[in-house]
């Protein structure tokens, strides 16, 4: 089944120019908000909140509403498009930006159509966390929110970030920024630690070296599936917390088991968008196309009973 | 039960003196021989061949003995005892040394007892290659070898290295050295390629992200346990591997799920290891301690059928 909660998804559409070991892509589409509805998508149907330039090809905009993504929230205004250049190295963990041209970005006051401030699910991406909290204030009935965040509000807005962490369910980080955010260098306490400002749920992703959650049930650690050829990691965070948040729209009770399950599913959306080149594969993934790999990976990471 | 098959571990017997970021630890006892004997010991006798000098405790040597591992293969000669000093700052996940007091190393000229030439399982813990090709060339009956190397090896006895890779079975490596010796970033990859050089098994230690295991029916992905504290990472590797190469001593034919067990059995008592100072949480370990921890790994670990 789809879920009918249709859920809202708030971050970047954007350009991106992209060099690879492997080649360059300049002014391909990509943007948090982009890939986490794309991903999402899969289980669920989205409003993109979201602003954009006039220079954005009205095609891929057709192409999210034909993905079941309600574009009423994507603000089109006079100027170009928010575009990030950079580039990767050697094993690709990490993103270099070349050039970061914020254009319309700047003028980002996220205003939610009627049907998005009724929507019970929220996933706000790694976007300003004043904007976060804008828009926060605009939901009418919250059920679950879940918030990612980057070292750049950190490092700039620490104190507006502790506040909109005060205020949703699930925190979405990577590996480094949650040692950045608490001054921990243990990530497993640093999981455990967050809880007190706010998130019940707390989800660390780790790239290549998986993910862990903690929550008031404990911990829950899984391996990325293994991949010997990526072409382009960007994007894998937001389609991780975009399907994360579409699967979680089918239930109307979360429990750990679903939890769990849908970080499974976070790790192998992920998978696909890493393998191709900016939206190039998780654009036109579909539900089935994850039975095969679930299967795969389920194998990848079995245990036998323990016998010793 | 405990197996009846002897293992031979070689590698060294050392003091280590440590700075943690919680604590300094001078000389106490360490080593890759000692780390991986302790850990073995929890599954099968084991014959420790190695070299010590004069200032060796007989203390800890009859503390190994009571473990059921058999010191007739450690030479004592005049002169003191390997000495590597080293520390460890925030995330711990990288050692650094401040001193490699070789001494009486220099003159380890490993010479089998008869038990040991005789024994069918041996690990090769981090040594120079040509010494671990040298014990290769004294077993009379070999069924399974394993090995592990270090990045000075590959910097500086690639030829060496690649002709006892050539004669072993199973090579256990860390994720950043696997990279050093293949050239490859992609440690998926890499794992694959280096079965081409003669170990049919590959193993990648990721430390505080678990492990990887290829071989010809695919790979294997696994999460380290999660700790909240670590007090001293040093002989991780070393425990695990040993620990490994114990279990395995217990059935005739190894079969994947046995090589699965294996693994998460050197991920639990690693965790034990990184969790005392030296040697002191590993070096009283039994069987019966890890079935708890086991349960609780699986617990952390386990996924619910995935519905959607």
């Amino acid at each position: 089944m789809k879920s009918n909660k249709t859920i809202n998804i708030i971050g970047t559409v954007a350009f991106d120019s992209i060099e690879t070991p492997k080649g360059a892509f300049p002014r391909i589409i990509g943007g948090s908000g982009t890939y986490a509805s794309l991903a999402a998508s899969i289980f669920s149907p989205v409003n993109l909140i979201s602003i954009i330039g006039e220079d954005f090809p009205a095609a891929t905009i057709k192409e999210f509403n034909s993905r079941g993504i309600n574009t009423d929230g994507v603000e089109t205004i006079n100027g170009k498009t928010f575009h990030w250049s950079g580039y990767y190295l050697g094993d690709m963990n990490q993103a270099y930006t070349k050039e970061t041209e914020l254009n319309i970005l700047t003028k980002f006051n996220p205003v939610l159509p009627e049907a998005a401030q009724n929507a019970e699910i929220t996933f706000l991406a790694n976007i300003d966390p004043d904007l976060q909290q804008q828009v926060i204030g605009q939901l009418k009935n919250p059920k679950l929110i879940i918030l990612d965040t980057m070292n750049l509000w950190i490092e700039n807005k620490f104190a507006e970030l502790k506040n909109v962490l005060g205020l949703v369910d699930i925190l979405m980080i990577n590996f480094e920024e949650i040692k950045l955010l608490t001054g921990l260098t243990n990530v497993v306490q640093a999981a455990k630690e967050l809880t007190k400002l706010g998130p019940k749920i707390i989800i660390v992703k780790k790239g290549e070296h998986g993910s862990l959650m903690y929550h008031n049930q404990g911990y829950f650690a899984l391996p990325a599936y293994p991949l010997a050829e990526v072409e382009d990691p960007t994007g894998a965070g937001d389609t991780f917390a975009g399907s994360f948040t579409g699967y979680l729209a089918q239930f109307d009770n979360i429990t750990n088991d679903i939890l769990r399950t849908a970080l499974v599913i976070g790790t192998m959306t992920s998978s696909y968008t890493v393998q191709g080149i900016g939206i190039d594969k998780i654009k036109s993934i579909k539900k089935d196309d994850l039975t095969q790999r679930i299967q795969k990976y389920k194998e990848i990471t079995a245990v036998a009973n323990i016998n010793f």
